[in-house]
Formats: C-alpha cells, structure tokens, sequence
C-alpha cells in the first residue's frame, strides 16, 4: 500500500473532523478551514519531522492542500443545509486516527525501526492532528477523556499491524490494522467502553484540602 | 527583502507581544522574557523546522535573542510607568503576523514551491508565534477569536504577495503584503470587520440536550 | 558525561511526572503511559529537532522508551498501594527540569553555539516535556504558575553550566548545574520563594471596564 494513499484518506476524515469542530466554536470560514489543514496536516508533519523525511508530505504534494479545502468546504456546506449526525465528529476523527496510525507506523517499519518506535511513531501520528485540533479549539483533548479507548486503539491497531508482517503481506496488514482501530474506537464510543481507570484523585483531595 | 531583516522587526514585536501578554499573567521578569522569547521565535523556528533549514535562525544568529530580551525588558519598563494603550498588545500581533507571515511566504516563494504551499507556509509561519503565546498564557488562541479576520488577514496578505511577483519586484511586493496584512487586522480589531461565522452549534444543541 | 545517562534519568523523571499528573485526570493505564511517554520525549525530541539531530533520541535507542513504559507502570502500581508524597509531582518535575535542561545545554555547549543560544536551547529542553504534559492535561502551564523560579532555576542552571566551563571539567559542571536548577526549584516550592512580578492587571482593568 502506497503511504500516499493512506495520507489523502486520513487527511480527508481529519479535515472533517476540523471543520466539524471548527463549526462549534462560531468560526468564519477561513478560520474553519485553517484549523481543518491545522488538524489534517498536523499528525503527518509530526510524523514526517520525527524520521527527518523533507520535503514534508504536503509540500512535497500540494494536492493534499486541495483536497483538506475542499473536504472542509464540502462539510460546511453540507452541515448547512443538513443536520450532521451526532457522532460525526466522533467517527471522522477515529478514522483519521486509523489512516495516520497506520501511516507512521508502516513508515517505521518500513525502516526498520524497533518494534516499540513503530508503535509509538503510530500513535504519534495518529493522535497529534486531533490534539492540535483540540487544543487549537481550546477544548480538552479527545486523547484525554476517560474511557473511550483512543490511544489504546492506535496502539493495538500498530501492534496488529507489526504482528501481521510475518503472516500476509504489507497491504493487507495495514487495512487490518486500519479496520482493528476504527471499529474499536468506534465501538468505544457507541458502546461506551472503557479500561479500567488510574485514579490519585481521592489521595490528592485528602492532602490538598 | 533580507528575510533576515524581516525577521529582526518580527521577534521585536512578537517579544512586545508576548511580554505585554505574559503581563497579564502576573510572571515574574524571567518569565516575561521567556513567554517573549518563545512567542518571538516560535513562527521563524517551524517555518524553518518544516522547510528543513537548518540552524535555525535564532541558533545561525544569536543577536535575534538578544533583541526578544532587549524589547521584552523594555516593553516592562516601559509599562510600569506608562499605561500601555489599550490596543498595544493587538497591534504589536498584527505586526508580528504581518512580518513573519511575509517572511515564510518569501522562503517558501524562493524555494519555488506551489502557490498553495507559500500561502500555507506563511500563515503557520505568521501564526505559530500567537497561538503558542495563547497556549502557554491559558489563553483561547486570537487565531480563533472570531471575526477578527486573524487567519483572514494572513491569507490575503501571502495572495497579494504571490500575486504580485510578476509586476513588481520582490521587496515592494513583501512590503505591500506586510502592509495589508497590518491593515487589514488592525482595521479588523477597529472597525470590529467580521466574515460571517459558519456554526453548529445549534444543531449542536439541538442534539445534545 | 555521557548525555545518554542524563536523558535516561531524565525519562525517568520526567515519566513519573507525567503518571503522577495523569492520575489527576482519571485515565486508564494506556492513557497513563501515553502521557507520560509524551512528558518524557517531549523536551528531548524538541532538543534533537532544532539541532537537527537524528535520529531522535529515542528513535536511536529503544531502550529509554521501555525505562518509560517501566517508570509510569511503577508509579502507577506504587500510587496503588501508597498514597504519593504530597510534593511527588514537584519534585519528579524539578528533576526532570535539571536533567533535560543540563542536557540541553551541554549538546548546544559542545557545538560551539553562542552562549545565550545554549542557555535558551537548556531552557527548552528542560521545561517542553512538562508544557506537553500540562497541555495535554488541560492544566495551566506549571511554567506560567507565578512565583516559583521554573524557567528561572533553568536559566540559573544553564548559566552556571556555562561559566563552570573554564575552571572544572564538564561532567562535573553538568553536576553543579543540576544540582542547582534541581535545588533551587524545590527550595522554591517548600519556601515559596518568589521573584518580583510584572503586572499590566491593574492598567487592564482600568481600561477594559
């Protein structure tokens, strides 16, 4: 699988999800599509920084800059005239999160870096567009909210994705691995599920008041 | 246009920005010229990060921060004995945007990269120092403050400079960008100048409660 | 000194930190070792990215990604049985503030680069993770937090770095320097040590209503 196609997939799903969340916070539509390319480019620049690949993928190819605006353009026009469905924002981003998982991942990989890296270097990827986003809207990041599983899907997806190397072949590994984070995030979300959560917040309560 | 000189009137103002900002905050003086110095450098350091050119400019020639420390020191100075005007803060942004959203759009024009890449490159560039600011202050970004024509101003500012490579020569076309951009935002923040908003939030409401 | 063996103590650190702070915001496990692994790359990837140093750190060796992964799982099942010091976070924070810092500087040093570029470079170092992790954690920059002598301790740190070059040797100096950023910020916290601080509050209010 061309990583290529993975980015213009991903970068699509995340300038929905930008435009979506740029829709709450009363932008003008310049605003709306900045904090889209923002959220679209954020993930695979990082990416694209960390292993020192230049140009960047978005200037490498301009095209993806035209694909974010219009993806942006098309769901604002849309959210105009339609009601957009409650968890829009929800499964734009977990697709977004599984394309750009699975992108840096299989860039790692790729060169033969450490399993652990190729597991972080996914979830870097995939999470950094989403926080940028989130942060840009001043919003408390989605990587944060108890209990939906967010990074944890990134990470398993990366993890299915290096074990799969060995048994089928690269294309298929990544679409399984993309399939694994997307419907678990998802599921997540619709089901609510949850980890068990890490709390100091009853010891600290007792020491700071 | 030496980009280099742009930059030097950039970190200035960025640096009276920032310590006008951090001001607010009640920092002490170390950390007035340390909110200074990263919303000075901040622009010039990702557009140089994201184009690969390396040292980067703070690092290639020291004086950049002694300049963020010798307009952070004078702009509290200053401030404790007068009172700073009310729009101080807005204006030193407008400029700072408007200097280093020229200065990314020039490096990326010399480059040779597409029309769409330069716009790009000069809005991050002009933005990043603004919106780090906000983020370190617990600020909501003035990128998102709506209807300002923040992003807006940006944008029209790297067109006109594009726009004008044919017909006049490079200086007077990033001066006359560097003054729209000015104009422009100041205007904005003046005449209260807005782009209609583009919302969910009633959609938004409707669904959720 | 090896900068190797201060990065490790310095992910160490600053990974206890960041489970520390994440078990503020009840995340689960995963989400635990996400923050913490971010806390604790932060300052060092920003280190290798503007010195252009690659492969980053943790890219190079693996290793510091499993002493994370060993740190926020330690805290986490320690914070389980024990109720954690009051004064945890502070402390992993100062000590994560003086290794990165130190090791900032000491790279910055060993290039040549001009003495207020190492300083600022051992400023970024130091204090990128615990902005990451106080980002990600919607808290207010501990940075920002008034009074406390952060950015200040790493500045004072850096400095001595810098001036005990001539007289001892660096491994030496890098001790020195660490022990005073790591000193005086926790003096900071236990005595409420503070600097003079800068106030346009007044001025603001007078205006704005």
């Amino acid at each position: 699988m061309i990583p290529g196609l993975l980015d213009f997939a991903g970068v699509a799903v995340f300038a929905v999800s930008g435009a979506l969340a740029a829709g709450r916070k009363n932008l003008d539509l310049v605003g709306v599509v900045v904090i889209a390319s923002v959220t679209a480019i954020g993930g695979g620049t990082l990416r694209d920084l960390l292993m020192d690949r230049h140009p960047v993928f978005w200037v490498a190819r301009p095209a993806y800059l035209y694909v974010i605006i219009a993806a942006a353009l098309a769901t604002v026009a849309w959210a105009r005239r339609f009601r957009p469905p409650a968890l829009s924002l929800a499964i734009a981003d977990a697709l977004g999160l599984a394309f750009f998982t699975v992108s840096g991942a299989q860039i790692a990989e790729a060169r033969g870096l450490s399993g652990v890296v190729v597991v972080l270097m996914g979830v870097l990827t995939g999470v950094a567009g989403g926080v940028l986003r989130d942060v840009l809207s001043a919003e408390i990041p989605l990587v944060l909210r108890k209990g939906q599983l967010y990074a944890t899907a990134a990470i398993i997806g990366a993890i299915v994705y290096l074990l799969l190397q060995g048994p089928i072949d690269r294309t298929a590994a990544a679409l399984v691995a993309m399939a694994t984070i997307a419907v678990l995030r998802i599921a997540a979300i619709v089901w609510d599920l949850t980890l068990p959560v890490f709390s100091l917040a009853r010891h600290e309560r007792d020491r700071h008041r």
